[in-house]
C-alpha cells in the first residue's frame, strides 16, 4: 500500500502533536475551546534573522521532520516576537546570498490565541494563506493554524450551526456513532421548551373562541396562515445567520438590511395574499377572502421581519443568532400570526 | 503597504488564471458548474520522471512563477499521463542526486474532472492535501484543486444547504448587494407552493369540524401539538442532511439510523407527551390529557420518522436531501399531525 506524501505528514502530524502534548508545548486546557489558542499546532518553522536564502533552506532542511510545514516559516527575534514570514518559494527563487530580512514581508496577517477558531478561519480563506501565526498577549510567536485544520473548522462550525438552527444542542459528534441516549438529551430541551412556548398560540386561539365557533371555516385557513409566516421568517433568519456566519454582513447592517426586507417580504406577501384569496372565496365567500388576503400580507410581513431581526437580537445579547433559524422563528412567527390572523377575522366578521 | 507572499500569490494567480483562459486552458463552459473539472486551475508544477531531485528543483524555479503552487508537483509521461507526486519537502530533503521515479508517491489520490466539488472538497480534507490532481476521461493530468479552493467550496456548499433547507433557491449572492428583486424571485416559489400544501392540514382540519365544533377546547392544543411534530422532524432531517453532506452517513445506513430515530423519538414523546398531559388536565379534564398526550406520543414519532426519511428519499429520487430540513419537513409534519390529533379525538369522544 502507498500512501500520499500528504498522508504521511498527516500521520506523522498526530504523531507530533500528541509528542509536543507530552512536552508540554501545546498545555491543551490553557486556552479556550474554539480559539485558535486551543486549534494551534506548535510545530511551525522558524528562522533566525540575518540568514541568507541558501543559509535559511538548510536551516529547514534539518527542522523539516519537526515542522508542519515548512513552505511558510517565521522569523523570530531572541525573544520569539515575529519580525516577518517568508515562504519557501521565495527563497527558493531568491539570489542564494540574499538575506532574508530583506526577502521576508514584515506585515504579516496574524491573530492572538483568543481570536476565535471561525474568525481564523475566515481570515485564513479571505487570504488564501497556508498558515496564519498566533501570537500571545506579549506578541511572541506560540504557533500556527494551517490551511487544512481552517477546513476542518469550516465544516464542524456549519454543522454545528445547522444544529443549532434545528435547536439541537452542540457536539453530537460523528451521527452514525451517536446513541440513543446522546440524541435524546441533545433534542429533547428545547423540544419541551417549544411545548410551552406554543401555549401562547394556544392562549392566542382560545382568546377568540367564540369568533372560531361562529365561523368554523376559518380554522380551515389557520395552518396556511401561519405556516406562512413561520416559512418565511425561518428564510429570512436563515439569509441572515448564513450571512453573519460567513462575514457577508455584519451587525451595523441591520437596518439596511430590515428596510430591504420590508420590500421583499411585502412583495412575498401580496403574491401570497392573491393566492390565498380565491381560496377564501371558494371556501367562505368575500368576507373571508378579505380576511385571509389581508392576513396573510401582514403575516408574512412580520413573520420576515421577525426573522430578520432575531439573529442579530441573540447576537447582540451574546447568544448564538444560529439558534433562530428554524424551530424558534418559527414558534415566534406562529404566535404572532395567530393573533393577527383572528385578531384581523374578528373586526371584519364583527362590523 | 505591506502584503503577505500569499495575498500577493491570490492575486497573481487571478490574473493567471484569466491569461489561461484566454489561452483557452481552462475552457470554462466544457465542465459542468460545480464540478472539479469547472473548478480546477491549470497552473500547476510539473515534472518529467528521470530527473535527479537537484534538477527538479531547479526545473521548479523556473517554474514558479507560472504555477499556483510549487510545493507539491506531477511526474507526467510524454502523453501527460500521471505517473506519480513529489512534494518539494522530500526534493529538499532528499539527496540531491536522488532519482524523483524513487522519491515520488505511485498511487496519487486524485480526481476525475466529472467529480462533484463536495467530494473534491472532502478528499482533500479527509487526507489533509495540500492540492489535489484533476484527470481527464484517458488519464491525463489536466489540472488541480488546492486546499484554499477546497476552503471556498466547502463554505459555499454549506450556505447553499443552509438556503435549499429554508426553501431558497440557489445563488443569492452576497446577501448585502442582493436586490429586493432577486430575493423575491429566490423565496417566492417554494412559499406559493407550500400555501397549497397546507390546504391538506386545512381540509383534515375541515373533516374534522363537527368534533372541533362540539369540542372548541381541542384548537387550544392544536399549534402545540402541530408543530412539535414539525420541530422534531426538522431535528432528525437536520441531522440526517447535515451527516449525508459530511459523509458521516451513507445512503446504506437509513434502515440503522430509522431503528435508532424510533428509540430517540419515543423518549423525546414521552417526555412531551408528559409535560402536555398536565396542560390537559387543567384545561379540558381526562379525556384531553388522554387525547393530547397519546396525540402528542404519535405525532413526534411520526414526525421524527419522516424527518429521517424524507432526504434518503430526495437523494434517492436525485434531488438535494438538502431540501428536506427546514419548512418542507415542517409543513409534511404538520399536515400529518392534524390528521393524528383529530382523528385520535374524535376516536376518544365519541366512545
Amino acid at each position: 500500500m502507498h500512501y500520499s506524501p500528504d498522508f504521511i505528514d498527516a500521520q506523522s502530524r498526530q504523531r507530533r502533536a500528541a509528542q509536543a502534548r507530552r512536552d508540554g508545548l501545546l498545555q491543551p486546557g490553557r486556552y479556550a475551546e474554539g480559539t485558535a489558542g486551543a486549534l494551534m499546532i506548535s510545530e511551525y518553522s522558524s528562522l533566525d534573522s540575518g540568514l541568507s536564502a541558501t543559509q535559511a533552506i538548510d536551516m529547514l532542511r534539518r527542522e523539516a521532520a519537526d515542522a508542519e510545514t515548512i513552505y511558510q516559516s517565521y522569523v523570530l527575534d531572541e525573544q520569539r516576537n515575529l519580525l516577518g514570514t517568508v515562504s519557501l518559494r521565495e527563497l527558493i527563487l531568491a539570489a542564494p546570498d540574499q538575506a532574508i530580512d530583506q526577502l521576508m514581508v514584515h506585515k504579516v496577517i496574524c491573530v492572538c490565541t483568543s481570536t476565535l477558531q471561525e474568525e481564523v478561519a475566515r481570515l485564513i480563506r479571505k487570504h488564501d494563506l497556508l498558515a496564519v501565526p498566533v501570537l500571545d498577549e506579549a506578541g511572541r510567536l506560540v504557533g500556527i493554524v494551517t490551511c487544512d485544520e481552517a477546513l476542518d473548522v469550516v465544516v464542524e462550525e456549519a454543522t454545528e450551526d445547522f444544529h443549532k438552527g434545528a435547536l439541537i444542542a452542540n457536539h453530537i459528534g460523528n451521527l452514525r456513532d451517536a446513541t440513543v441516549g446522546l440524541l435524546y438529551r441533545k433534542r429533547v430541551l428545547w423540544l419541551v421548551l417549544l411545548v410551552f412556548g406554543n401555549l401562547f398560540s394556544g392562549a392566542g386561539i382560545a382568546a377568540f373562541e367564540d369568533t372560531i365557533a361562529a365561523h368554523i371555516a376559518l380554522v380551515f385557513f389557520l395552518p396556511l396562515l401561519v405556516d406562512s409566516g413561520g416559512n418565511a421568517g425561518a428564510q429570512s433568519a436563515t439569509l441572515m445567520v448564513r450571512g453573519l456566519a460567513t462575514g457577508d454582513v455584519v451587525m451595523r447592517d441591520w437596518l439596511r438590511m430590515l428596510g430591504k426586507e420590508c420590500g421583499v417580504a411585502l412583495a412575498l406577501g401580496g403574491t401570497m395574499a392573491i393566492a390565498v384569496a380565491s381560496l377564501g372565496m371558494l371556501r367562505g365567500g368575500t368576507d373571508i377572502a378579505l380576511i385571509v388576503a389581508s392576513s396573510m400580507l401582514v403575516i408574512v410581513l412580520i413573520g420576515s421581519l421577525i426573522g430578520m431581526s432575531l439573529p442579530f437580537m441573540l447576537s447582540r445579547i451574546k447568544l448564538d443568532p444560529a439558534t433562530a433559524s428554524g424551530p424558534l422563528v418559527t414558534s415566534i412567527a406562529d404566535a404572532v400570526g395567530v393573533l393577527i390572523y383572528f385578531g384581523i377575522a374578528s373586526q371584519v366578521l364583527e362590523i
